[in-house]
């Protein structure tokens, strides 16, 4: 960062560029940082035992003098989460739309922040002024409300943040204010910073108005009981299935922590809007005739934890799946999860319900635009320079393809990495160098004491297995007093590979006895004198690989 | 099994029923069992280190004086696959057609076992009888050629197995034989076994001669290398790949070793034919310019050690992208391996490389017939019973939703699990027991010796790691001698968490020199001790609940 020079504006992101998540981007000027979101990210492989991912906080806390606030575009964990690891180390200032605040009190005071955080609400129409620079928003359309795009005012130019956003002409919501990014274009944009998620999708995303007309279609259809999972954030869903349910004479049950809380926050906040009576409690499911009944939980993702997971398998302490229900999908699985979605559909099915789920029946769609909203913001918006962002390395470099076709000329087009920083003048744009940058893994308690070598244990381990031995050595005589023991965990069935276990014993006791007649006594030796034996010795037997850990006692 | 009458047919499968993979079935029918097929599965968690799963051959085993023979379908690995492990246990007669039969003797040579298998080349006009049986056949199309489905006839009637199957009215090898199947049809069908795959997806697979299209359109425009990936097997699609890169003067490279192995084959079978001097060595590569060669390798799904995987990271010994290089993937990525494809394609990005992928480009099209062709077969094959296989739960059961709009009476269709019998007679169908089945895992050289255990170890050993207590008791003295120390491996980053672990030995020291003042001698109960100690302790200061593996080691 050395390098930006006294005029430069200089933009950067600690998360979202070259993958989906983390969010965290900064914009900076002179001594002022401007903070957009702070998110986390959920690690690729569940079976590492890691919870999720935040950035390398390190500029931040480096800066936390210069630090002016940070903005929140919208309540999604992948723009939020972060913030109680945030708030830990700088105490900025939040702003945000009254739904993200929601979100945000509720996360903070799990992690027992709230009596210190600030947290002020903003509307579209506010300005927030700082010494050199200040911030303005714009309404967009996403699948959660009060979703907006943020304005960085700079004496070198505007710096504008889309956020995450779809054109959505008929939305259940407030529509997107095309006038004002009309207008934001016209006072001129030095950089567009612009959400790339969907740049490989052609056309329009649907509207969440369809969603609602399949929603009310599958409620005039079914006759059983219908259980509904969605997102629990997508507030906008939710009021269409509650809707649905209103109209069709059907009380709702509500299964899930975080749709529970969903519901309450957006009732509170008047998204959600719903007679008297039509919410009940989970004992009176059973005094409920079964086409009276809709069930909205968690789950849609296949998370093996939540609510829909365990109806399905059985495993809920209060409600199961039971013949004729219909199971909705009101959601489709993100990359990672298909397979775990796949599980429960198939168990849903086994445990005789009906399952709708899938593009074909209309009951989903995406939060962010397809490559045809993508170039209205671009025209929109009219920027100098422009730098996608929130996607893969392949939706930032499609995206740069759509502004090319818009207009935008080809070097003035930044596909950059997390940590990489945009040095901007009213003319000139040019990447200037690299702040710390990277993966945070965060564990039960535990924040960066997941590092990578427990992780690359974690691998072995679960791929291989662990082989244990144990030794006793007196090391004045010289001999081995005890043992060798092998010990094995996730490496084969001991009972019944006792003589591969006992064969690798004696040949042990055997060499290790000459290791002393040496007269050795250095630790590390002997232990590598271990792994050097065993290791091609089990591979041979059994060709794997398994960690070898060997404990020497001396007596 | 019991159950069987003198006069029944049994029907049943110990892979490929709730499943895509690891396909094996069997008619029984007195003393005379078929087998058709005999397939492996890939695990879904590729980080518990499992390489396939084969089914339990317990049954076969038992009965292997009945089985007259295995007949293969055709040639894919999730058919084929468990033919080794399989063989060591019963030598049965192996009837395929000329492709599988060439793949197979590969795969026996790899083991060791070529010398002692019999194999009979069949065609589909042979018959092979038996003194209660015969077996006949039916061409159909699929993504390999000389697949065949199977017509088993019994005196109670004929059962019909349609291995995997679409109607590819225009395909690259043979037709489908809708004649002989309209003629099997009309002599009469007891039972129908019918591919499920995709009992999902509306409408007509596309055809093959369609994706050559695509692949021409490709050659036409690309001026750099090209560079295609897809699965070995689909000798069609090479056979079109080929094709292209004749007709555009660019010479072939073969990266992968199944992917030489199938073109060594296709060649030798006359199922792929090149002019001479089509094919180039990889040390030629470097002398031809870039718009005159085309790179076909494996790798299409992201495995990791494959060509495509090493070419786009840069660690393949001869060949890595260079900017201007075209990348197909025709193929599209299985549920479980989105993340490994997306990540080479962003990785293709970054290395320069351009990248064709995804249905939108028609370069791939699925071997399985959707709705439509599952009911031409239903139609074609008028059977009275019908048991859907090769399919997911899901899959089977609206097969038998297809099978009820063509006629089939509901309470004729059987959705099956593995292991499940279903008893034929002329009129009558019902279940009537169950035969051993179930998951062997097979790992490196040992089949069967990773049970439900050692995964379980590995799967705790994967997300939360393992802490190792190692205490020396003096069980004369009932004193701690030495210890206890902890080792952990995948659980903390010890160098930072020294104060963690060091308060846990001091606090384990104590209590241990407290139990020993009690004089126990019993190890079970010191380790359980142990562990109930320093459980709660590492959860209350983590989070997180590691395997504890205490080792007591006596003086």
């Amino acid at each position: 960062m050395k390098q930006i020079k006294e005029n430069q504006v200089a933009v950067f992101a600690l998360g979202g560029l070259g993958e989906i998540g983390k969010n965290t981007y900064a914009i900076e000027y002179k001594d002022e940082i401007i903070l957009i979101d702070a998110g986390i990210m959920f690690p690729e492989d569940e079976l590492l035992g890691i919870d999720y991912v935040i950035p390398d906080y390190t500029y931040i806390i480096r800066n936390k003098e210069k630090i002016k606030g940070l903005f929140v575009t919208h309540g999604h964990e992948d723009h939020i989460g972060g913030i109680p690891y945030l708030l830990r180390e700088v105490n900025v200032p939040i702003y945000g739309g009254k739904l993200a605040l929601g979100l945000i009190k509720g996360k903070l005071e799990e992690h027992g922040l709230l009596r210190r955080a600030k947290m002020i609400p903003i509307e579209e129409d506010h300005v927030i002024k700082f010494a050199h620079t200040q911030v303005s928003f714009f309404r967009t359309t996403h699948s959660i409300p009060d979703s907006l795009g943020i304005v960085v005012h700079t004496p070198e130019g505007n710096i504008v943040h889309t956020g995450d956003f779809k054109f959505d002409f008929t939305p259940v919501g407030a529509p997107a204010n095309l006038t004002r990014m009309a207008q934001i274009g016209e006072e001129g944009v030095l950089c567009l910073l612009s959400d790339s998620t969907n740049a490989e999708i052609p056309g329009f995303t649907m509207s969440e108005k369809k969603v609602g007309k399949s929603i009310e279609n599958i409620f005039t259809q079914v006759d059983g009981r219908i259980i509904f999972a969605t997102f629990a954030s997508n507030i906008y869903r939710l009021q269409q299935a509650v809707n649905a349910a209103v109209k069709h004479g059907r009380k709702i049950a509500i299964f899930g922590r975080s749709m529970e809380n969903a519901m309450t926050i957006g009732q509170e906040l008047g998204y959600i809007q719903a007679p008297k009576g039509t919410f009940i409690d989970h004992s009176q499911l059973n005094r409920i005739p079964d086409n009276q009944v809709a069930i909205i939980c968690t789950g849609s993702q296949g998370e093996p934890m939540a609510a829909l997971s365990r109806i399905a398998f059985g495993t809920h302490r209060q409600i199961q799946v039971i013949p004729g229900d219909t199971v909705v999908f009101s959601s489709s699985p993100i990359p990672g999860n298909t397979l775990s979605v796949n599980k429960i559909i198939n168990q849903l099915y086994r445990a005789g319900a009906n399952v709708i789920h899938g593009s074909l029946n209309d009951i989903h769609t995406s939060g962010h635009g397809g490559q045809e909203e993508q170039k209205l913001m671009l025209r929109l918006m009219k920027p100098k320079f422009f730098m996608p962002i929130h996607g893969e390395y392949r939706m930032l470099k499609m995206h740069t393809v759509l502004a090319s076709d818009c207009g935008i000329e080809k070097e003035n087009s930044f596909v950059m990495d997390n940590g990489e920083v945009l040095a901007l003048t009213r003319d000139e744009a040019s990447v200037v160098g690299k702040v710390p940058s990277g993966a945070v893994y965060v564990d039960g308690h535990g924040i960066g004491d997941i590092g990578n070598i427990v992780l690359r244990d974690r691998r072995i381990l679960s791929e291989e297995g662990l082989v244990v031995v144990v030794v006793s050595l007196d090391m004045k005589n010289f001999k081995v007093s005890a043992g060798p023991d092998i010990i094995s965990r996730g490496f084969v069935y001991m009972r019944e590979s006792s003589d591969l276990i006992n064969d690798a014993q004696s040949m042990l006791a055997k060499h290790l006895q000459e290791v002393m007649n040496k007269k050795t006594t250095q630790w590390s030796e002997i232990k590598n004198e271990i792994i050097d034996l065993l290791s091609p010795y089990l591979y041979e037997k059994t060709k794997r690989k398994p960690m070898i850990l060997p404990i020497i006692m001396e007596v």
